[in-house]
C-alpha cells in the first residue's frame, strides 16, 4: 500500500531521474506553461490522463472531479470550480482540444443511478449526492433505455460525457470557438475492465480507438 | 505541441506496454480501486501528481482545479464538487493521508493576489475571479507581511495550500478522522523553477524534502 | 555527464520502482531464465537493445561485442566467447529467434573498412583490426560496390548483419533448428541519425520497419 | 512470451515517445559517442545494465557475454572480441570507469563450478566449457573455500568479477591508466533473488550497496 512516504520516494526518482534528463523541457517550463488540451477526467485512482494518455509535463491542462463532470454555465456570482478552470484554459492560456473522459466501474455515475446517497447528509453521501444530481435527467434516458438491465450502468457512464459536453457548450466561450474551427471537443471512455479506450463519434455513440 | 491525436497515439503505448506488463495489477484495479491517499492539486499542465510522485495507477485519488483550493464546508445542499470528491475518498475509499500540493508560478494564485480579473464578466476572467475569492483572507496576510515585495508571489502559492488545509477542517469528518489518528493531512510545494518539492511542517513553514 | 556513482543512483531508482512494482515478475525470474530471443548487438553506447525494442527483464538474452559481429563456427577447442553464447542461448535455452541488429556510425565497421589500425599494435588498435577482419571479405564487396562514394560506409555497416547471420548458420546447430521451423533468424539495423529500425528482407535488402 | 514481432512494437513505442521526446539528445548523439563508463556484463537475460542502473543512451558502453568474463592479455594475432572492446573504450574513447557487473543464479558460473559440461563437444557445451575455463583456478579457490558447501555457487559468481578484474590488469594500458588516475574499475553483483546490488572493496569483498 501506498503512503505519503512512498510519494516523497517517487518525488526522489522524478528528480533524479525525470526532471533532470528532462532539464531543458523543464527550464522552458519554468517560463510558462501552454498546453494544447484539457483534459475533464474523473478523480478515481485508476484513471489518471497522463498515465493513460501516456503525456509528458506541460502536455495537458487536468481537471479532476467526481464522476468528471461540468455543470451548465451559471451567471450568479458563485464560486464554480470547473467554470473557473474552463474560462481559464479556454479564454487564458487558448487551449485549441477538450477532451472528456469517463471511465468503467465509476463510483459517481453509480452513486447517480442508483440515487444510493438519497438521504444521505452531507459528509455522509450528500455532498456526492448533490454533485451528481448533475445527472438526473441522463438517469431518466438510460432508465428508459436500459431499464434495470446489465447495460444500465456503462449507459450511465457514457451519459456522464455525453451530459458534461453538452453542458460545455453552454458556456457561451465554447460553441463560439468551435463555430470559429479554434476548438474541438472530444469525448472518450476508458473501459477499465478491459483496458481499452473508447472513443465517442458526432452521434454521441462510442467505439474503441 | 500535442493534440487529441498524439494522446490517442499515448494510449496505444499505454496499451501495449504498461497495460499489458502490469496486467495483474490491472486485473485487481478492475475489482474496485482502495487508494490510501488523496491528492489535491492545481490544474496547471506541469504539476501532474503521478508523475512528480512517480505513482502507479490505482494509488492516488485526484482532485484537480484551480489552485489547489478547497472550499470550506457548507451545508446548503448546492453542488461543491470538491466537497463530494473529499467525502467520496474520506467515509467512503478510507483514504488515510490527504496531501494538498500548491506549485510556483500558479496562475490562479496571482489573479488572487492581483485581483486582476476584479471586474472581468464571466467568461473573461469573472468565474476565475469568483473561485479564487477564496483566497481573500489569505491576500490580506500575505499584502501584510509581503506588501508589493517580490515575495509576495510565492507567499500566496504557500497560502493556498495553508487555506486549503484549514479549509479541509471544517467538514466535521475530517478533524474526527484526525483525531483518531485516522487520518492524516500534508502540504506540499512544487517549486517548478528550481523542479523542488517542499514540505510543510506543523506550524506552516515549508522546507525543501 | 555520466558515473558510476549515477549507475549507483540509477540502482537506487531501480530499487524503489521498477523492482519493488514488478516483484512478481522478479519472483519468476528468480527461478530462472526463459527468454525467446537473443539479440547481438554492437557495445555502442547508443544501440541499447532493452531501449530500442523497449522490452523488461528477462525477455531478451544478449551478447554485445564491436560490431556486432559472429565468428564462423571453429572446432579448435580455442575459447570463443560468442560461440559459447550462441551454444547457450540455442542448445540450452532453446531461444526461437535470433536477431543480429547493426547500427549506423559504428566505429568498428568504419575500422574495417578503412583499415585505419592496420599497423596498430595490440593495445593501440590491434585488437580492434583483428576483430574486424572478419569483415575482410564483406569490404572487397563493399569496394565493388561502392567505391570510396558516399554510401560505402552504410553498406558496410548493413555487410556486417549479413557477415554475421552467414557466420551463425556455419554452426551445425543452426541450420538444423532453422529447417526443423524451431529458429528463425532476423537481420535489423538501427539508423541513429534518424533514428529509425530497418529490418532484413530474405534477400538480404534493408527497409524501414 | 516474447517474440521479435513484440521487439518491433517495442521498437515503435521507443519511437513515437523515448525518441522523439529527447530529440534533442539524439541528434548530440548522431554526432558521436562519448560514454565515461563501460559495462561487463553476462548476456543472461535478467541482467540489462540499463535497467539496472536506469541509463540513458550515450551513457554506458557495453560488453556483454557468458559470464560477464575478460580473457588475460594475448598478443597472438588472434581475434579477441573483449579485449578489442576494451582497447576501443579504453585507448579510443577515453572511458574512464570500467564496471564489471556479476550476477546470482549465473550458468556460466554454474558451469565452471561443476564441469557439467566437461565431455560435451561443440555444439552441445563444449563452447561453453573451454570460454569458462577462464574460470579453472577461481574454481580451485572456491572448492578450497566451500567445498561443496552451499555457499559454493555464489562464491563462485563472485569470482568470476574477481577474476575479469584481474584479467583486465593484464592488459598494459589498462594499469597504466589506473596509476595515471584516468582510469578506475569496479567489481558488482547483482543478486537476482532478492535484487540486491553488491559493490566490491578494494580487498575483493562485497557488500550491499
Amino acid at each position: 500500500m501506498t503512503h505519503f512516504t512512498d510519494l516523497v520516494d517517487g518525488y526522489r526518482r522524478f528528480r533524479t531521474a525525470d526532471y533532470r534528463r528532462q532539464h531543458e523541457r523543464w527550464a522552458q517550463l519554468a517560463e510558462g506553461q501552454s498546453p494544447k488540451v484539457m483534459v475533464i477526467a474523473c478523480s478515481d485512482s485508476r484513471v489518471e490522463p497522463a498515465q493513460i494518455f501516456d503525456t509528458l509535463p506541460g502536455e495537458i491542462f487536468v481537471v479532476r472531479n467526481v464522476a468528471n463532470l461540468v455543470p451548465p454555465f451559471e451567471n450568479d456570482g458563485g464560486r464554480h470550480g470547473v467554470s473557473a478552470a474552463l474560462e481559464f484554459a479556454v479564454t487564458k492560456l487558448n487551449v485549441e482540444e477538450i477532451v472528456v473522459m469517463g471511465h468503467g466501474m465509476c463510483g459517481g455515475a453509480h452513486a447517480a443511478l442508483t440515487e444510493m446517497f438519497h438521504d444521505s447528509p452531507p459528509g455522509e453521501g450528500g455532498f456526492v449526492h448533490a454533485w451528481v444530481s448533475l445527472l438526473d435527467e441522463a438517469r431518466e434516458r438510460v432508465k428508459a433505455k436500459c431499464g434495470d438491465g446489465p447495460g444500465a450502468a456503462r449507459e450511465m457512464e457514457l451519459e456522464t460525457v455525453r451530459t458534461s459536453i453538452a453542458n460545455l457548450r453552454t458556456f457561451p466561450f465554447i460553441p463560439e470557438r468551435e463555430g470559429a474551427g479554434r476548438l474541438t471537443i472530444h469525448g472518450a471512455y476508458f473501459a477499465i475492465s478491459e483496458g481499452v479506450l473508447h472513443l465517442m463519434d458526432e452521434s454521441g455513440e462510442f467505439a474503441p480507438a
